[in-house]
């Protein structure tokens, strides 16, 4: 990606093709005040039919793409009149045949008279320029359009429709009654008064730490649904770590022998279950060993079972009771009770069942399921399936109502509740009220950059460059 | 291609994606009784709004698609009206944001409310049940999706308009006249009169002979639109036909050595020149060789050169005046100079150019065009570029009139060439009008069968599993 810049001036006329090559359909997009103008030299209404720029709003019509004399092709166009549009300008959509060769010729009449190629995300970032959206709503466009699981576009689209936005502005509201009265208290600061209780004071800041901490926790879930829930697949060598990654995966994913500590490499790759899109990470077998490569594929494994959200370990169902139970201890000693869950898996059943897998012992491993399968036949599979879901459902829902899922939206928020923890202290040490107001303007100032009140061109580029063309 | 059998009752509501997935907007498309109906119960506008089955045609209207309670995507749909559309019934389109899993859902949503997945251009094949188009412009739809060139796409424009479609309505019209005397004279047979003037028959079946063989003819300039101008490459080895063919290609396309005889298996690829689709065809190099595999390579070289519409042969620049003559010669010796030219490209100058190369001696040569180029260093390239866009054009330009490029339609306009040379035959021999009409019926049968009035479900079915879903 070139950080190519935006033009902010948003006078000339931007278009796009808003599709992907290949379909039975394309769409072009034009907005801008010659929009109308340029569609009237280019489109050719019905005989007895009015030109585009006396058109009503919200209308289509069928017609003809041309270039002088020249026809090429018949097409559906939309009209969008500004500021009732998408982004507040004059907008026309042009559908014709999916070709390469109609799109690439219409774009150049339109550049021709006077438009110009849209960069990536030109066309929501007008719509931002135009205040129709905020900056988390406009990045939740581009998240909606990337989404790739059912879970992943619900929070995308409660994004994109201001859930956020509005917890933000709350926030910062109340952040303002606070500063007000700090300020209030500078004004009159040679007087020595105290205007700003500072107990209940103490108590709102408390409250708004919470809501703002709850945003910085909700980050976990909020990235496990957009990039996926990590579950590691940890276990010793040759227990069919691989084979149940395959399994999962429906696919020949990794490398399978028989040969102990054949996955050096983690290998990883995303499958959406219910709705909910996981991440799946195969690992190198846990043991001993002189093997400098293979030692360096361990300790990777240690730190996958660190990140991971759920972790399955595998054990061969001819293990005996004792190395199974030894393998659940290491496990369970190196995870976090609150925020990881541990799947045992008995994986080779169809060899046979072992005996020591009784309800006693499984009570006693303190894992938070026990499941018995087959990778290689895939029986007793959609078990673990459904218990991933189950697992993972139950979190989603907690988060059901905002979730951030965006790295610079956390890092402002883990900035803004820096600032909060200094505010806090300054109350209890009784800080001056001039210094105090520079740290609560930091925190209203990084609650803005979220919404984009307050961020630097640099910043937009940024964003908007990692959108599509076209959007 | 599954033979998947297309439902020819059309009273049943369908739905596709008719865009491709990973754009910013995906474009569903649902037509049918049933898609008001089922645009209501999905599609809920903004608040005071009028529902779906109660707006106007050609409208566009934003809001939210939803799944009863669960919103899923903000959406623009778009109303056409039957018999005022494409399909000739109700249809809806639905603009979202482009994401497989909110298409996905949709489709789920409409399939749920009794809506069915569509065939392959199940769309078109409605628009041609209702009589919106023949056959003939259902499969210039298909044609324009594909076009990879702005000839072909105005080729498939022309088609799609009806250009194509009215000449033959045309010839049909000139057939019917002819053939309603004749069976008049078969009313009155016992009688033994001539209605029909068997002189003006005569005129006209040479007049609709004519025009029937053009189209015949056109084939070969449509196909070439179509699937691109065949150029081959030939030469003796070495002399760097594959380094044009990288040269022209930009690309790596064959493997290129210094060893003689690198290229055996004949290596093609198009590119787009100037707006029209060449098929270059890099051939084994021509010499006397005991090595059996190429001596099959040379052999289809003769192959390519039959069918090539441009001859490009390569010379190197160190060899003899009397080799290349030789060469020019044994070339020139196998082309239908009507057809064909053949292109002398003169390779390897930037070593020098020949002493030989003098314009008498090209003269001499009887060929089309002379090039000096270094293939290597791509100079000179240009203009051997312009020299086959100038020949290609001029081509073009006969054929702007109606140039038949669908192989069915050339399959039968064959037939009816050599129904019609019976008939005429039969005029000459004094054949009796019983069999005379037979006759005259397989060509007006052969013409039909191209517009689809007389056309097998079979044949259909076949002629629209071939087009994308959601056309």
């Amino acid at each position: 990606m070139t950080g190519s810049k935006i033009n902010t001036t948003s006078d000339d006329t931007i278009c796009a093709v808003a599709t992907v090559q290949g379909g039975a359909l394309s769409v072009l997009r034009m907005s801008g005040s010659k929009a109308f103008e340029i569609a009237d030299q280019i489109f050719r209404p019905a005989i007895g039919r009015k030109k585009v720029s006396e058109q009503k709003a919200r209308s289509l019509h069928y017609g003809v793409l041309h270039d002088k004399d020249e026809d090429i092709d018949e097409v559906v166009l939309s009209i969008f009149r500004g500021p009732h549009s998408f982004t507040g300008q004059d907008v026309v959509e042009i559908s014709c045949h999916g070709s390469r060769v109609i799109c690439r010729r219409a774009l150049q009449m339109m550049v021709d008279l006077g438009a110009r190629m849209a960069q990536p995300g030109e066309f929501t970032q007008r719509a931002f320029l135009a205040v129709k959206m905020d900056l988390a709503q406009a990045e939740a466009v581009a998240d909606l359009v990337a989404a790739n699981s059912e879970a992943a576009r619900r929070m995308a689209l409660s994004q994109l429709r201001g859930s956020f936005s509005h917890q933000l502005s709350d926030l910062r509201e109340q952040l303002l009654q606070f500063s007000s009265l700090i300020e209030l208290e500078l004004d009159f600061s040679e007087e020595d008064v105290e205007f700003a209780d500072r107990s209940q004071l103490t108590l709102l800041l408390e409250h708004i730490m919470r809501m703002v901490g709850n945003l910085v926790d909700s980050f976990k879930i909020g990235n496990a649904i957009k990039n996926g829930i990590p579950v590691a697949i940890v276990g010793k060598p040759n227990v069919g770590k691989s084979t149940l990654l395959n399994a999962l995966l429906g696919d020949d994913r990794a490398i399978v022998s028989d040969m102990a500590g054949t996955t050096r490499d983690s290998i990883e790759d995303t499958i959406t279950l219910g709705g909910i899109l996981f991440r799946f990470i195969d690992t190198a077998g846990i043991r001993q060993t002189q093997d400098a490569v293979e030692t360096m594929g361990i300790n990777r494994t240690w730190g996958h079972v660190e990140k991971a959200r759920i972790v399955l370990l595998v054990v061969d169902s001819s293990h005996t009771a004792d190395d199974a139970e030894a393998m659940c201890c290491e496990i369970r000693a190196s995870l976090n009770v609150e925020d990881q869950l541990l799947f045992l898996v008995v994986n080779k059943v169809d060899v046979g069942k072992p005996v020591w897998l009784t309800d006693e012992w499984i009570e006693k491993q303190d894992v938070d399921k026990c499941i018995c399968l087959s990778a290689k036949n895939k029986d007793g599979l959609e078990q673990l399936q459904d218990y991933l879901v189950e697992a993972s459902a139950e979190n989603m829902e907690e988060s059901c109502g905002v979730a951030v899922s965006n790295i610079r939206h956390y890092e402002a928020l883990k900035n803004a509740q820096e600032a909060l923890l200094r505010v806090s202290v300054g109350i209890r040490t009784g800080l001056s009220g001039e210094l105090m107001a520079v740290d609560l303007r930091e925190v209203t100032d990084s609650l803005a950059s979220i919404t984009g009140e307050l961020t630097s061109q640099d910043v937009l580029n940024n964003i908007f460059a990692k959108f599509c063309i076209g959007k």
